[in-house]
Order: C-alpha cells, then sequence, then structure tokens
C-alpha cells in the first residue's frame, strides 16, 4: 500500500526550554505542516510514504528534502523553485501559558506556484491512499485549484481519501473555509475532523451541528456522524475531543463511526512536551490503524494513542514505533525499559 | 501617570534545566531584585516606569543597563560608581526539591554608596507613584537614610506609595525588620504583604498576627486588615497565601482590603517553571490593576493571575502582556493560539 | 565506619531535554553503574567511601576516576588496562514515554578482566562494609569469580555485606539468575530486593514469592520477610514499592523487616526528572540511615526519601544533603529557601 | 548632536559554531540591516542615535524594539503595522568558506508599508544628521519615495547627510542602482563607498570609474576621488579596500578625502569571528570620527580600526568602546587585561 | 552511472568547542567511516550513492540509516543485526593541539557477522563503480572475506574499483596490512594512496618506497607511481601531500598519475575547523572528478580543493556544492556572498 | 616528593565562543587562581599536589572542592567559613580584541580569614616543595601574615620555595608590591619572572631592570639574572617573552637562570584558544622539570611547551599528559593522532 500527501512544508522555529520569543537568544530548527506531519508519522511506522510539495531551490530547501528524506519519506515529486520557505515562529506553551504560533507564510513558494503543468494523474496513478488537509486550500487559488485537481484524479486511479478539514482562523474565514471545504467530501473517503463543513439539518439551512460544543456527548457525536455519512457517504468519520487542563496538561479522547456505528476511545491524561501536530498524528495513527486493518475500537484507541504519544515528543511528529503506541494504548508499563 | 521604584537589583546565577550548583558547568544569567521586578513587569503592561538604583562601572553594569533599557525601564537616575555588583546563585526547585538562593550580595555597590548628596526630590517630583520593598532597608543604613529621604519626598509630592515588607531572614532578624519597617507605613498607601509590621491588640503590646497560620481563613484576614487599617490607615492592603504542594507545583490565592471590605481571589493550581519574582509579580499586578482601576474583585484576581503566569516564565519578571493575564484571571482557553 | 563497593561504571550518553536518540545530535555524559551509584550517593553524605573496579587505561578511564574523585570516592584500587569502557545510552522518560536504556557494555574491559591475580583479602581488610549487586555477576564468569572472593574475604574479616539482586533481563535469564544469586545469600546480611532468589516454601520445591504482585500488602510482605529471614538469617531486608503513574510521575513506598518485624514507609508522590539510579538511591539511604544508628521505622522513611530525591536530580546519584533529605522525610518545606 | 537613520531591520538567523545551513539544528538570532547597524554602534560610542523604521506588530516585532532599546537606540519614531519582518539566514564564512547569505526579505512590511502619511519634516526637524544607504531604495517603490522625502526634508532643516550606497546584486541590477542612486547625490555631504554611482569623464558618458580594480593605488583613487568632488560636491568621501584572504583572515584600508586632500590608512590583518557588519562599522567609525572632530588621518584610522573591530565580535555591530577602538588603531597591546 | 562503497560506519563522539575529553559534559554526534564518509561527499555532489554496512537493530542503528538517507545516501542492502555499533571518540585538534582518536569498535556488528550468505553479485551487479578501504580488512577475518568476495564480484561485472589503502597502525601492523592489502591490487583501477602496499624494486626483496619521505618531490613520486603502474597496471594513481603546520594550520598538495604521467596540484594553505574526513574527501573529489570526466589537472586540483574544504566543515564530510568546490579551485572569491 | 601551594581560588565566570559580557546570557564556570593553577597541572603531571586556601561553606565552596578533587589534588587543609567566593570575570580575547579580565574579589572569604591559628608549620611539614605568588600578599594584611608564616615554616622545615611575583596593577600600586615582595626573595629559591622586585645597581638606589624592555636581549636578561642571582641568591630564575601579535596569535619563548648560566628557549609561535593560565602553565612546567631532574635547556623548554599548550585548552590549566608537552617541546607531529 503507497501513501501519497500534498501540502505546504513550514520551517518551524522555537525558543529552546519554554523560552518566550520575547526573551530567547536562539531558535530550535524543526519542520511541520500538517500533511508532511503525517507522511512522516507513517513513513516511522513502516508505511511506504510520499510527500508532495513545493520549496525553494537553496540551502533551505535542501534541508528540508533532506528532513524528510532521513524520516524515509519519498521526495521525488518536490519540487524546487524561487521563492521563499513559509515559517512558523513557535512559543511552545508551558504550565499555565499556552502555545502561541505566530504564521509567516504569505507569498511562500508553495502557495504561489503555478500549478497549471503538474500532471496530478501521472503523478497519483502509482498511490493507493491520498491525504489532504484544508489548510492547503486557505493559501492561495493556486493552492486551490491544485487540491481539486488531486480530488479528480485521486478518484480517477480509486484512491482512497482521507481528508482533515484542519481549520485555521489566520487564514481564512470560517465561512468561506465551510463553503470552499464541503465541496470537497464528495470524494472523501475518510473524514477526520467535522469542521469547517456544511452538515444540512432538513431544512436545508441550518447546521446539524449548530450549537455542539467542543466536548460533546456520545449521543450528540452519533447524530452528528449519521448526518455526515447520510449527507456525504463516509467510509469513516472521526474527530478528538481535547480537554485543555493547562498548556502542560491535557485530556484526549475521541469518537469513530463507521459501518453505521460510533465508537468512543478510552480518554488519556497526559504531560505535554510539545502542544503541536497531536491533531496531525491521530491522523496519522487513523490512516495506519485503517492500512493495518485493526478493528473500529483498536483503530480509535490507537489514533489517540498515537496523538497522545506524539505530545511527549519534541518536534511535530510521532516517531515512535507501533509497539511503543500499542504499550501506550494498552495501558503497559510506565517505568523505565532496559 | 509615571512609576518609579528604588532598589538593589542583583546579577541572577542559575544552573540550567534544572541542574544543581554543584553539577553544573554554566550558569544563566538574569537580573532581579524585588523592586527592578516590579519596574520591568510594569514597563512590558505599558506603564511609564523608572528605576533608581546604583550599579558598577562596568560591563557587568553596563549589561544591568542594556537589560533595564531593552524591557523599557527608565534608567537616567541610575549611578555609575566603582564597587561590586551584587549577585544570587539561584539553584531553580523541581520535583520535591524547593529552589535555595545563595545571595552574594554584601558590600555592593548600591549597600555601600553613600547617599547625601542624592536629592529625592529633585527625583520624585515628576512621578505619582513610588514602589518601596523592605530589602533595601536590610541592606545597610545608608539603604536606610536613602529609603527614609525617599518617603519624605513622596509625601511632599504626594506619590501614592507602595511597599511590600518582604522579609528576607538571611539578611536581618525579624525583629529588627519590624522595628524598622513599621515606622515606615505612616507613609505608606498600599501595603503588599503583613510582616515584619507591628499591628498591635488594643493592649499595645501583643501583636494581632500573633497566631495567625500561613494559611488564614477569609475571617482571620479581614479582622488583621482591618487592623492594621485602624492602625495604620491604608487604601489598600494585600496579601498572597500559597500552597506549595512541591518544588513543580504549587496552588495561590490571595486577599485584598480596600474601603473597609475584604475580597477574596480565586484559589489557582500551577506548575512551575522559575519560582523567583512570584511576590513581585503580585505586586506589579495590583499596582497595574490599580492604575488602570479595576474594580476590587479584578485587582485581586488580576494580581494573582499576574503572579501565577509569573511562575510560568524563565526569570524574575511577568513579561507577558496583559491580555494574557486577562485570559488566565478569566480561566479562557489553554489550548494552542494560532 | 569505612564503606567500600564492586561492581561496573559505565559511561552513560543521553539526549538533552528529553529528545530520542532518533533526533537527538549530541549527548550529555553522566556515570552510572548500581554500585558506583550507592558509592558516590554515599561519600556525599559524608561516609568514607571506596570504590574498585576495571576501567580503561585511556581518557575515558581517567575521566571516570575524575568523577569518582570530585564526588570523594576514593580510587585507590581501581585498576586500569587496555580494553573498553561500557556505555549506556538512555533515553529519558517523560509524559507517556517511559525511559529506555540500551546497554553496549559486553566486552567491557570490567567484564573481562582476569581477577585471579586480584588479593581480595588483601583490600578487604580495610574497611567494615561491602556492598555488592546481581549485576556483577551477570556480567561474565571472571566477575562471578570475582564476587565469590569477595564475599569470602568479606566474611573472614568480618565486613557488614549489603546485596542488591538487581535483575536485568537484557543481561540473563531470570533463572540462571536466581540461581546464583540465592548463593550469595548466606554471606548477605542486609538484602536490598527480594527477586531473584529462591525462598521455597516447605515443600522445598515451590517459592514463597509465587502469585506476589509487584505491589504487595503489608501483610503479603511481612509473610516473604520471614520466610527469607528463616531461611538465609538476614539483619534486615527491604524493598520498594513503585506506581509508574507515568513516565514523568511515579509513586514510591517501602517495606523494611528487622528484628522480626516489618515496616512500612509513607508513600510519596513525584514527579520525575531523571528515573535512571532511584534503587540506587533507596540502597543508600538505606545504608546511610543503618551507618547511622537510626530507627528502623526512621531507616526505611530516610531511604525512600533519598530514593524520591534522587527522582528530582540529572544524573543516577542521589548527590543532595543529609538535611534536604531529612526536610523531604519530615514532609518540610517545599517553597523557595533564601 | 543628534543622528537618526532610516532603513529596514532584518531578523539575521544563522548556525552555531560556524555550522552549515544544511547540518545546523538550531538558529543564532540577531539582527542586523546597514542602517540599524550603524545606529547602533553610534549608540554604543554615545552618540544620541535614532532608528526609524517600520516593523511588525508581534512579538517579533517586539523583539526587535528590545533589541534596539537595550543598546540605547531611540524607537520612538518606528511603525508598528500587519506584515512580516524580513530575515536573513547567514552562514559564516570560516576558513576557506566565505560566509552566504540567504535572504528572505521581500514582502516585508516595511518594504509593503504606504508612506504617503509619514511626515518626514516632522520626524527630521530635530536632527543633526541623516544616515542613508542604497539598499532601501532597492527594496520597493515605496521605500524609493520614502528615501525622496528624506532627502528633501534633511536639506531643508540643514542636516548633514551621509551614504553608503551599499549594492546588493540579488536585490537590484547593477545599472539600475547607479542611476537611482545618482540621484541623491546632489543631497550627500559625506559619500562612503563610490559605487554604483555614475561619475562621468569629460565626455559625459564613460565613468572614470571604468577599469578601477577593487584593490587601487592611492593615485587612482585619488582622480577617483576629485572627480566625484568636482561632480557632486563632497564634505567627504571615503571607502574601504579589502583583501579576503580567506573567510577567517582579511586585510583591510582605506582612502579618505576630504578638502581637497586624500589621505589613506594603515592596512590592518586580522582574523574574523563574524564578516557581517564590517561595511556598517566603517561608517559609523567615520561618522563618529567626524561628529568628534577628528583630524583627517584619524578619521580614517578610526574607521578603519572600528570596522576591523567589528570582524572580531559575534553580530552586525561594533558594541565595543571608543577606547577599545582607539587602542587598535594605536596599535596598543594586544595582551591580557586585567 | 551508479556508486556503492562497502565499509563499516561508526558513531563519532566528539567534545564540543574543541573541549578535551577530560574536562567535557557532552558529546556532539556525528557518522564517520572511510567509506560512509565517500558516500555522503558524493551523494552530496548528486551522485547516485550506494552504502552497504552492517549496523545494530537498535535506535543507534535507524539514527544511522537517517543519517545516510538525509544525504540521499542508498541504504537499501544494509544489514539490521544484534551487536553493537562502533564507535570512535575525537578530540578535535586546535593550535598546538592535534586531533586525537579513541577507537571502541572491536565487536562491532559489522565486524563480527558472518557474510558467508551474503552475495555479492546480487548487490554489486546494478553498479559502476565501487570503493573500497583499507580499513575493512584490519577489523576481522569475516571483514577481509567480505572483501574478497566484492573484489571478485566487481570484477565480475566490471565494476571501476577504487582503493584507498588507509592504514591504521591501531588496528593492525604495517607488516600484515601491506601483506594483505598487496593482493587487492590487481583487482583496482584507481589506487587512492600508496602505503602499505609492496612495490618491489626490482630485486623483488626491497620497495621501491623505502626511504621516500611523507613530502616527496615531484621526481620521486612519479618514480613511485611509475613503479606502482608497471607492478599492478592502474587507471589513475593519486596520493595527498601534507603538510601540518599546527592543529589548525595545515597546507596540502598532491599528485597524480594517469596515463603514463604525473600531475602535481598546486599547495593550498588553510585554517582547519575539523581534521577528520580530509583523506575521504580527498577520494570522494577524486572520483567524483573522473565520474565528470575532468582533464587531469582538473581531477587533482578537484580532489585537492575538495579536501581542503572538508576540513572547514564540522563533521566527517564535505558536504558542499560542486561549485563551491570549483570556487575553491579556481582561487575565487573569499568575501561574503549575499 | 610531596608538593603543596597557598592562594586564593577564584570562580571563573566566562562567556562562550568569544562573545562579549555585554551580549552574553550565559557563563562558563571554571576556577583559576594563580596558585591553583600551578597545584591542578602538576596533579596532572603526576606530582603529590596539595593546596591550602579559605572557601566558603556553600555549594559554591564543595564545588571548589569537587574541581580540586576531580584533578587529583589534596584539598584535606581547606578552610570552609562564612563569607563569600571571589569571582573573576572574563571576556576571552579574539582576534583583534585582547582579554578583559574584572575582578570582584574583594572580601572574599579568603583575603578576610584570621589566620592567627592557622598552624602553618603543622601544615608544612610534611611537603618538600612550597609554591606561592606575589597576589595573595595583594589582597589584604592578614594574607600578607599569612605569607610571611608560611616562608617561615618552609625556610625551618627545609622545602624548596618557589615564587611569582606576579603583579596584578588592579589590586595594588607597583611600588607597595615592589616593597612587599622584595622580601621575600631572601626566603626564596626558585623565582619566577623578575618584577616587581628591588634589584639594586651598585649605587643602591636605581634599579638593573631600570629602562628594560618586555622583550629583551639574551645580554640584557643575562645581566639581570646576575643581579639577581648576586643579591638575592636563587638557585634558578626564569621569565618568559612574549609577543602579543593579536588577541589570537601570540609568539613566547624564555629565559632560564641556573647555577650561573643562562639559557634561552626555542620561541614558539601559536593560536590562542584561552589566553589565561598561560603564565601558570610556565610555572608548573618549570616546576615540574626541575622535580624530573631535567637538563636546563630541557627545563626551560618544557616550562615554555606547557605555557604554549596551555594556550590551545579552554580554562585556567593545563591538564594535558608529560607526553603531550614532550611531543609540543620536541617539534613532534601535529596531524590527527589515531
Amino acid at each position: 500500500m503507497k501513501f501519497i500527501t500534498i501540502g505546504e512544508i513550514l520551517l518551524r522555529l522555537s525558543p529552546p526550554n519554554y523560552e518566550k520569543i520575547m526573551t530567547t537568544h536562539n531558535l530550535i530548527m524543526n519542520y511541520g505542516g500538517a500533511e508532511a506531519n503525517v507522511a512522516v508519522s507513517l513513513a516511522n511506522l513502516g508505511v511506504d510514504s510520499t510527500y508532495f510539495t513545493v520549496i525553494p531551490d537553496s540551502d533551505l530547501g535542501k534541508s528540508t528534502i533532506s528532513y524528510l528524506r532521513s524520516n524515509d519519506v519519498h521526495t521525488k515529486h518536490i519540487i524546487k523553485t524561487d521563492g521563499r520557505m513559509g515559517i512558523y515562529y513557535l512559543e511552545e506553551g508551558v504550565s499555565v501559558r499556552s502555545s502561541q504560533v505566530i504564521y509567516d507564510r504569505t507569498n511562500s513558494a508553495f502557495s504561489e506556484y503555478d500549478y497549471t503543468d503538474v500532471d496530478m494523474d501521472e503523478i497519483l496513478k502509482d498511490y493507493d491512499w491520498l491525504h489532504l488537509s484544508g489548510i492547503t486550500s486557505a493559501l492561495s487559488y493556486n493552492c486551490r485549484r491544485l487540491i481539486a485537481k488531486a480530488l479528480k484524479s485521486a478518484k480517477k486511479f480509486g484512491l482512497t481519501v482521507s481528508f482533515d478539514p484542519n481549520y485555521r482562523k489566520s487564514l481564512w474565514s470560517f465561512d468561506t473555509a465551510r463553503d470552499v471545504l464541503s465541496t470537497y467530501l464528495p470524494y472523501v473517503d475518510v473524514l477526520i475532523g467535522i469542521e469547517p463543513i456544511h452538515v444540512y439539518n432538513e431544512d436545508g439551512v441550518t447546521d446539524v451541528k449548530d450549537g455542539l460544543t467542543m466536548q460533546p456527548s456520545f449521543e450528540e457525536m452519533d447524530k452528528v456522524f449519521r448526518a455526515i455519512d447520510k449527507q456525504y457517504h463516509m467510509k469513516a468519520i472521526a474527530r478528538t475531543v481535547r480537554f485543555a487542563h493547562s498548556g502542560s496538561n491535557n485530556s484526549l479522547k475521541a469518537y469513530y463511526y463507521t459501518n453505521g456505528k460510533t465508537y468512543e476511545s478510552k480518554l488519556i491524561n497526559f504531560d505535554i512536551v510539545d502542544r503541536v501536530g497531536g491533531g496531525d498524528a491521530f491522523s496519522s495513527g487513523l490512516i495506519y490503524a485503517l492500512l493495518d486493518n485493526m478493528e473500529p475500537q483498536e483503530v480509535i484507541d490507537f489514533a489517540v494513542a498515537s496523538s497522545v504519544m506524539k505530545h511527549s515528543i519534541h518536534g511535530d511528529t510521532n516517531i515512535t514505533s507501533r509497539a511503543a503506541i500499542m504499550n501506550l494504548m494498552k495501558d503497559g508499563s510506565h517505568d523505565i525499559q532496559r
């Protein structure tokens, strides 16, 4: 099974040791981006994983390629061009301070590239699974056209399509995002997250999610999943529920729907080393579990464990092994292993 | 509104990453001192803030000035002279280990300076608020005379005077401190902390605070506040109550008295990144809230939130924004902001 | 009272800041090894402490000597020879990730040394207490012969012998370890830990510890202690009970048996800075308390406090003072000390 | 005497320890930009120094302000707005490797700002000296209009204007730069560097500098200076001559023309710690020497010493004292001072 | 053209900032090994490069793979097995101190692996160039058998074979090395270095290199090259001549022989950042130049420039670009590039 | 042969990587002091070495002891008391910047200690060699009395006394130093350095050293040595001659006089990693060579090589081996050793 994903990879710059941007004098380099994070985590789990993006033809671009290769992600389709590397500055949260992101990604090489001559059929025909997120469509019209092409090619060659709407309020408005992203859902098989998309009530106007809280009950969630499935016909839908007690401690669980039935994972409480990429590690855990043909309850438990594990790791990705995630999922020993 | 404070600023040297002094091979440089911490935090909150001190005329002194200026604290009154920079070595507490301070501040330029020719009237006449702490008077007789002069000038020009008794047992005895500091109270408008000062019972001998625990009830606190107000006539009195569960986790609340009424803040539990300066951030939060004309309950909630926030930051001062403190005070989101 | 211990000291290499071996680019150097850890902690507590081992005659060996000397451990018996320094790579646990050890200690100078000409009588005759652990016997036949010699010499000169079986599954099988280590028990006065050793039921075949959980009740533990004492005649037996809630938070208590009576310490919950050496700090605390002639309940409370304290310190050893451990043991203040 | 300069300040990100961008995992933060460097160096020498720029209204912008303030540069005219902070990545040269800069400054807040409503008269009327560089005009048409306004205001209020053409080939073509920058020269009093500007031979077509090498003789230089003075009427003209033996070792001297006479400094050979800002330290040294009313030979010797000194300091600016530069200029002791 | 090389890759551990092993508290991780260094440098120059080795099946092994992949070296033939990773500790030389290596590579997974079942024909049949060094044969008999197999397969499939005898006195005796390595020469096309190999005078007993100094004249070198060619029939022979003025400054040139003619490169003097891998960068430069069909004089100048460039880079390999090496080779600008 | 020395040990705090105190944010910890440096270097060379001083009874004092012990210096006579640890801040020189020291050593525990009850006879009776420097006498009258006692005891028990006048202008005036230190010379056997001491011409008023430059000729030096010997009767006299070309590069040679004959060492040019302690490493080299009974020419060559070697090492002391110094002294290989 060959996996591919498309999106923008960013240089992540963060102060060390939970210092603030105002006081730091150096910045730790990492790379992030919703889709790149999924590609890297899946490659670390042993999946044949490919990433398509556009990067500047400079030593920064080469370093990015080097990062992906070091994680065994295939980079052969990546385009090098003039332009700049998108950046995000991250002040990592700790104690009562939450993590803060400053984006510096406008005018990036990826968002400004003209994808007219990129042959998506030629790229996607050799893969089995395509993963996308809503962030790409928020970046530029060029990017939206790229996503549209990718969805059509994926359909044409029968790839399973997973999609994480991944709303970022600093990039576009909720309403625009909902309108645009909803048009992708007919192409989507596995939906990860439920906003911002239109799921109409019978009146065709109001949204079935109106009034839904961030921590819904099983019954509420089940109702929404059924409505999404009815409207868009999904193989699987999943979403996490996060309780952010502080910048250093959260609890996480998830709901999962497949074949007409909703599942709920355990709730795990955990300390946080690095908050970023927690959602992407949920996606990669979910996709891995599906590729691995786990049972529905295992699928959602594995996905949550993958996400929780990521919070204990510096950087955007869950680079632990299947065994480590399994140990957490099954509540194995937390004591030293030697 | 123009704020000024007077005191000694120390070079703070602490091992990185919660290492011990016995095992470390380098020391992180910060600057601290009760009054400097208040000046810096207020400047970061946008208050026009000035700091008066005496520093050595060397690159260490210049670095100190540079630190203050970088935080937008005005330094024009600072005196450069021969002598040494006071130091404190800090072993930051973590887990079951509490923070440890080794003072090396005797014979400092500040404590040995002869303030005879310093014209406090000339300095203070342009300000609206003067903040002092009891530490200065513990350093030397020269320093005590400086404080006496400052109090008189402040009265003369109608400045609001806030005072934090801030007892340090390694610098002087409790009894001496109480005798000396009590003489300042007639000049004080805002009292932050209630020891070591004389608050006599009707017998004029025993202290109303005798037998008061470190974590008093609302009723006990109210009674003490009333007695202080009766004896010294304060615009406002405040004190924190700390529960030090471990070196890494504390809870904090505060009591506040103004216009004949006592208020109690919420109790906040929090993880600790750096314990030092927690009390000073309470002072700066309180002064800011008063300058900002908040309601009494807001005043004390803001002051506690300011103090709690400081514990999540490396270094002696709360350099976060008003918005960040407000978010904590109102129990806003702890999740990542992007 | 003069203390000596024998064993292998390893170079410990661990990524900084809870990074993973897969992502780190530098390694923090420390030294560890069960017996060396005990020697160093005891020296820091003021005990006259000597360590015997074999190290390579290179700058790595010199650095090891330098480490021991800096902690006031006597090194005069240490043998320098050709060969390599044993290493262990440590990925420190945090949050839901547990600590991971990769051993690289085979073919070390210590394990391959021919101890035939080492005169244990000559070495041990000047000491009062000998501490050993089961790890040494797991390393090689040469090492087993060394331990056998040491036990006989210790008996001959009347040293008190403490022994920590300290099973390491990556070094040898449980069954082999149990057979070998049980033969040492007749020479042992103070037993620290209860596995892997044979403690037969009356049938002489099944083990009284069969079915014992990792967190036994007082009654279960009392029964086992009595059986051990009956079979092997110990002055004292102790063992810890650990609850590993996560890689960052554990609880610890211990049981202690002496003169026919079992004692139970308080249960302490604590955050973890560095998990390694927690058991050895229990041993050093226990030995120190015995050398200090504490009462039985104090002995076990001091040993647990010593172990808990170690978890708050980077590196393998508890280098805090008696006063700091006492403060923790007596539940003293956790607030800053200045 | 009050000094002001206008330009773009960039976040400088460079690998530590002469690592390469391809291999580094963190980036040291500094700030740079030709005009900011001059402002900072002059403030360190005691000149009343003000810097005008546009920065993003974020923690990165605040850090920039903090950097300037810490160096005693006045920041009151600085505009905070939406947009991004310009960046340059610097791979510091060492041995046979030369320093490499990757610019990421397009679309910065400074270059995109609409300066229509900025009242340059209002800003410049209180100053005595204005310094500009050619880089600003390379950034955008908005910036060129800003420079035009500034030159006119400076003329109006009688400020001395110093100008460093400072050609950057990655920002614009040599021909465009020469055409644009030459139009500024009638407003310039002190010219620092001689390219890219038009200095016509008598034919009014060819350039007197045609065929001039990078290391001209005194006679060649004298001829060019006279031609520039004849065409543009300068108070002073200066340029450095650099011999880049390697990335770690250079030699530097300079020529200086004033009142119809050309001066040549000593040639100094020196090791390089950090190459960037060497030219700006020449400018700041020159401006300082002129403000200090040194003799012509001293002016150029001080300027060269200032530039050489900068190469021994990490970061973009010469933050040493007048005394240290004087010691170097006068070939004082290089041995330890204690 | 597809390149492959076979050898042992070592974890390199070195103190930062030219500290000594005796005083350092952390170790920088790199990877090295003569053949791996060549593979990595060639991949960075754009050559399709593959590396065969044996590594432990642990996170250390995974990190090694990750390092190779990040440099675009193909790793598909690498065998993961039980065992340990070879290490070398490096104290980097500076000033009058020379670099010092402590090997800890005995009993490594690579040296102890049984290569009986490794099908070299199957591996090598797809490649055009095989590079080997004499170090592998010094490690174990297993390794010698591996090399013998590789040479035969290479001959069978017509690969060009380059060989660097690379004598290491701490691994085996000069005489043994010479006997063993001389037997490989009939299979070798490109010989890099001239010791330790037998090159008999006409008497068939004495060696033509007897009495040859480390810095021979052109005539001496020419004579030796001709003798080697006569005896072994090489396509090309090359060797460097190093003048180690100090631990921080060397000069380097090289001699090169092909088609019956000897060439001499320029002598380059340079400062040293990191000495290790200088010889391997000569090999990679030479192989690259041959693959690139440069003229003989260019071949040897490029190889020397590649080696010199490596000395300016931390780590074992020259990861600069063709353009950077060309610039050095052609004595281009050493000044900053922006 | 047992060696002892007496003096003040200071905490040395220096910015990393040749940063300036004005810009650094952390300080590297080392320990220094002329006599401690000699004790440490001699211990590293294998001499039985003891150090007497007074340190504060705190974790800083314990760290100091730990540093000495780690270098195998005996610490049993060291007195722990109240008071502060002397400090020196060091800005390490590089390129054209020279090293800068800021002393903060007044009121230190060592300088303020009352040595009345210290029994120097009891301490010195077991040693063969006593080393002193002039710095101690510059610190306080208490210290001068200590030195006077030590000299008398040394004479009484027949110790060889070496003395380095080591003038520090920031501690006392040249004239006072000369008067005081000259009174010690009748007790001195080995004089290291020739200022500030009185060496009268025949007129008994003018000094034979009047007009002597810092880099005297052999003949000038010979004349001075003879005059010193005539006046004070020394076993040996030595002094270095330093040429400080820059902060990063010096040349060093030395003159040596014994038994009526003057010797001159080679002149060595070298790059500087860390300038401090260069003189003390000359002393330790000289003392070692004398203890080792080298020939006069070897004595001075070894002492110079020891000093040069120190300049290549971070920290105050030469911790290399006899072999490494010998290799430098004999102009051995500078290339990598593996």
